[in-house]
């Protein structure tokens, strides 16, 4: 069986089929797994979000990034309503394989505030600051 | 009530006290939230780990990273063992306060195995490839 820990002292580019690392996947106990979703050239860290086995098959399928909704209970193909898809560019797991990185190329803004990046508030000196504004109104990326 | 619902569409710049905002973090079901933690100069993506409330309120006192360990059910000081610590530089918040991004200096491996990062793992064509070799044996890593 191959699973994360056994293939950790591996040289690099050593190379595993897929169909025998996927069945070593953690998800959690509702069968998820969280995923960042970075900006494949300028690095940005962009979303995180949750995929569960049928919309990482699909993601891997497409090269268009599906999560599942956990609000929704259901597929979410990233851009369906507002238009600003995310094209898989990479897509990697962690040593533990229990988290995904996507590198993806974000059309327009990721968050629904129409923010390029969710991660807009930062922490400091006990203060809370909104730190970018949106790219586009949140009425506007939704009125497709 | 300054929940992160309320706050989007706050003007860039806009400050609030952390004392209230922090009422609203989402933690899952066991008290926790999914830290990324992400090199603060190249944007290389790290980890991603899990802080509890108790963490991140020593994260954010020390600048020093403290997650929660679900292996060991306990803070985990971030290069407490190996040396290889985590200095805060920024720590963000998604739109739905249910993710942190840690803008961080990382000294060294971020990762068990010894190499920089943890997603070291990439998925492409039904294959997987070992895509980065360790900075440092984790023998070495561990033996202090």
């Amino acid at each position: 069986m191959t699973n994360f820990k056994s293939i950790e002292k591996a040289q690099q580019g050593t190379l595993y089929d897929w169909k025998d690392i996927k069945t070593s996947i953690s998800f959690d106990h509702k069968g998820l797994i969280p995923a960042i979703a970075q900006q494949y050239d300028s690095g940005e860290v962009l979303m995180l979000a949750w995929l569960n086995a049928e919309s990482l098959e699909e993601t891997l399928r497409t090269n268009r990034v599906c999560y599942w909704s956990r609000s929704r209970q259901q597929l979410w193909r990233k851009g369906e309503i507002s238009g600003q898809i995310q094209l898989l560019k990479e897509l990697r797991f962690d040593c533990d394989g229990d988290a995904i990185l996507l590198l993806v190329d974000q059309t327009g803004p990721a968050c629904h505030t129409g923010r390029r990046s969710c991660f807009f508030l930062g922490i400091d000196n006990n203060q809370a600051k909104i730190l970018t504004k949106p790219l586009i109104s949140p009425e506007k990326l939704y009125q497709k």
